[in-house]
């Protein structure tokens, strides 16, 4: 099998063949996660020797995507594997430095693409941070033993308290714009703005001072919650978390579940999951990714839930979804639309939404919950386009039925084909579309469709429960078109076809603006106006151009700028 | 004196040296502005041989930046010289087709600059439409008498009502994507999805589909209010204005004033006006605007003031900065910073603001306000690091004190400078500041401000009317450094060289990302989320490069795509 563009423009290290989002602590290069009672540590203490691409080392605590991968497991294990922790401590295994954010050698050398998946993934893996605090009661301290700077003190953002130690060096800072002539990629300047409520001359001043500040100004400007003598640094850190601990609303059982690896297997044209299989159409620049329902009924008891752990199908395909997902945007640049379909019994799905709704207040079910809903943002965010076939034997059903509500558009077979055994098509809703899994503006997606008319969205919950067939469905607006089977091909295949020859760029621009209507959280800020200005000056010569100040950093030249401004 | 830098890669037709915002209905080239009684009548009848640049025609009502100064124009005329209008109804002079939109030839041969400062300003023309049906009670109708694509149907979605003909085939588009690879980008996105609410998948459709929607379908899917059979059509509209202005609670006075031409003196390095000056410091890359404050009290009464008409100091004042500020945006791009100064005597601006505060419910009083509104909005949306010195013999009071408010920050001398005989620098608040000024997130840039304690902004509020030397200024908080001579000169030197050696585009993002703390509306999401992704994609080969759409737009060659999804 040839190398997948990963389109990094560099050789991954140690010969892999494609960028990789399964590991596990044994496995950790960069990061260790410790528990001690109801407090967990995370240290970050990257391995500069083990970049995720050749040509860098990952000096001072800097990362790449391979660290920020490493980051994201461990808080994954942190909610399944490890529910009794209570509060989480950030902090860097390496003297003096806490971090010094993303690698420059690194985002220097990378195409365009990988700097925007990069920027999205780490950004998603620190809104986890906070939805972790938020919705599962573990509170984050980032404790900062020396320098955080860029994406460093990025990371310190995304937790609820940040204490800098006060040694008359350490510092916080956002150092990008002045050093490197592009912004905080991970949501910093949203983040100081609208989370800590930095006085915008005084973010103005910490955005373009390279040094960042220290000390007492840190604390008077909102930066930092607490500076600490260094002689007292560990054991107030300590106390603090202590504290954070016992305020924890965390119900968490003394043993979690496991997290087995998932069971892939990569082909030329393909991943064979064990509820999710994707298949490449490649010359019509397609992925169709195929959900499939439960094999059995719901377990009978939470403990037999706890019992089946990473077994428990909603659990599996949820994280089976997240891996193809971040595969197809890291390693399947060219393709223009992810064509979700499904097979199984739409009422099994719809007792595994019964069932977990019935256990709600459960630390795992509400985990899978919680998962679903990250890795349905995560398709919101997809930069491809989104469309859903409901066809005959399919079960987009409660939970699945997010799908088409987060595609582009949905079509959805009327009636039965020739010669096909298959039952018609349905769509069913269940409790779970109405509430469970907000999209980043903070609107279910039925919601945020029926912005129009709210009553439609109390129309298409009095259905809850029922098998609607595509008439219904498209009455009640939840479907885009209802096709026959005379129709069908041609329609879908024109809509692909149409869909693979615009331009991918002005089809992101399109997607991220019609997707997100209604409201704006400070999440769905950082994904619209911080990425999207982001992704323009990734674009700009100043900063990517031969003599712009990323290609220019560490070579001892001053970047030249086209001073115009735009 | 040379031809100024404005940045559009062509040359001005008509030999002209800069762009100019200044008309007045006499010598409009493109619209006509009637008054029936109390309903205002815009005719865009575009002369296609009157473009701004040379090297295109404007075809089929589609238009320029010249085309939008003369509607930006009359929309200001209906303001202030046709206060009996309460309702104004937007329609083609030209047979069978509104409008075509931004003229593609003269997108594709403009500059990235040019695009962008295009759209801006088309935006905020068509924000005004909705301010003005918002604040002043003129409605506003779009007839639709045939085609309106990609721009024309922007401008109709920035009215209230949006009529179609009903002929089989005027219809409503956008375009853009599918023929230029790129976004509408005068909010067309935004109206669909938050003001229209058309459902995410319809406009998925719509904005996806060349030849736009039509007849049934357009009202069904919210893109038209009514679709109106040919033969009725100037009845049913004039019958619909005639409803809207019963509605109207615009009060209006039967006779208006007269909006004069301004008076301004171009030289090599400034601009002087009445009561403001531009002065500009090539080599530091600054432009230091200078307003200056009341030569005379307020008049005695508002018809008084009526009389005064144009000469009213706070109103040409507005009129001013809003041209220099354009000006600036427009024909000197390489202006890194605008350094805000101002003299005169900070109570006589008090004196004014008390004035049109006791007179607020007179029309000519709320068009005034509201004209500050917009160009201060007009001043947080532009492009360049704004800086507000507050000196000995300022009037930074009231109203003005919004500059340093709007400024990324500013500095404030503390006590006199040697051999100076001005008074000591004052800052001084008003009731304006506290709820006339909305930013365009529909705060107050102090509330704005002090979004972390809304209890510092009550503080500021109990001061409103005091004269605030440097050291209460900075104790409450409005501003950003109060410095001694001393340390005045090379602190202010230094900030204003750092910010000429950073990287436009990334002070760019940067500011527009500061600026805006706090919620998002309709307005704010359009200039973040929309202009940010319609920015890089004008950056994008695949819009802009040689084979780029808008590069082959026409010339019978197909567009070829990097089709890597990003």
């Amino acid at each position: 099998m040839a190398d997948v563009d990963h389109g990094a423009q560099r050789p991954l290290a140690n010969g892999k063949a494609r960028i990789d989002f399964q590991t596990a602590p044994e496995n950790y290069r960069h990061w260790k996660l410790g528990i001690d009672g109801d407090v967990a540590t995370l240290t970050m203490d990257v391995d500069e020797k083990a970049p995720l691409f050749e040509g860098y080392e990952l000096k001072l605590n800097s990362y790449d995507l391979g660290v920020d991968i490493e980051l994201a497991d461990a808080l994954e294990r942190l909610r399944f594997e490890h529910p009794q922790a209570r509060v989480v401590v950030l902090r860097s295994g390496k003297p003096r430095v806490f971090s010094a954010g993303a690698n420059i050698r690194m985002l220097a050398g990378a195409s365009h693409a990988h700097k925007v998946n990069f920027c999205k993934f780490t950004n998603e893996t620190r809104n986890g941070i906070e939805d972790l605090s938020k919705h599962s009661g573990v509170k984050s301290i980032c404790a900062i033993n020396g320098t955080a700077a860029g994406g460093g003190y990025e990371l310190a953002l995304a937790t609820d308290h940040i204490m800098l130690v006060d040694d008359g060096s350490a510092s916080v800072s956002l150092p990008e714009l002045p050093l490197l002539a592009v912004l905080p990629g991970t949501g910093g300047l949203t983040r100081v703005s609208d989370k800590r409520k930095v006085r915008r001359d005084h973010a103005d001043v910490f955005c373009t001072t390279e040094e960042g500040v220290k000390g007492k100004r840190a604390v008077e400007w909102r930066l930092v919650d607490d500076v600490v003598p260094g002689s007292k640094f560990d054991e107030t850190v300590a106390g603090r978390a202590k504290e954070f601990a016992a305020q924890s609303r965390r119900s968490g059982a003394p043993t979690g579940i496991k997290l087995t690896p998932l069971t892939r297997n990569f082909s030329a044209d393909g991943v064979d999951y064990d509820s999710l299989s994707v298949e490449f159409a490649r010359a019509g620049r397609i992925a169709a990714v195929t959900l499939r329902g439960p094999a059995a009924p719901p377990p009978v008891s939470v403990d037999a839930m706890v019992a089946l752990g990473a077994e428990f199908w909603l659990l599996k395909l949820a994280r089976e979804l997240d891996d193809a997902i971040l595969h197809i945007r890291f390693n399947e640049l060219d393709v223009a639309a992810i064509v979700f379909k499904s097979s199984g019994d739409p009422a099994q799905v719809l007792a595994y939404d019964a069932f977990l709704d019935a256990n709600k207040e459960h630390w795992l079910a509400r985990e899978i919950r919680l998962l679903w809903k990250r890795v349905l943002k995560r398709v919101d965010l997809t930069s491809r386009s989104l469309v859903t076939l409901i066809e005959p034997g399919s079960c987009f059903a409660g939970t699945l039925a997010e799908l088409p509500f987060a595609s582009d558009r949905s079509y959805m077979l009327v009636g039965l084909r020739d010669g096909d055994n298959k039952p018609p098509a349905v769509l069913a809703l269940s409790g779970a579309n109405f509430g469970a899994y907000p999209m980043s503006n903070g609107l279910t997606r039925l919601a945020c469709r029926f912005l129009a008319n709210p009553a439609d969205l109390d129309a298409a919950k009095a259905e809850a429960g029922n098998m609607l067939d595509a008439e219904m469905a498209q009455k009640l607006g939840l479907i885009t078109f209802a096709l026959d089977d005379i129709d069908w091909g041609d329609e879908v295949r024109v809509f692909l076809e149409e869909r693979a020859s615009f331009s991918p760029d002005g089809l992101t621009g399109l997607e991220a603006n019609l997707r997100f209507a209604g409201p704006e959280t400070m999440e769905s800020k950082i994904f619209a106006r911080l990425t999207a200005w982001q992704n323009w000056i990734f674009q700009r010569p100043n900063a990517i151009g031969d003599e712009g100040a990323l290609k220019r950093y560490g070579t001892g030249q001053k970047p030249v700028f086209d001073t115009r401004r735009v």
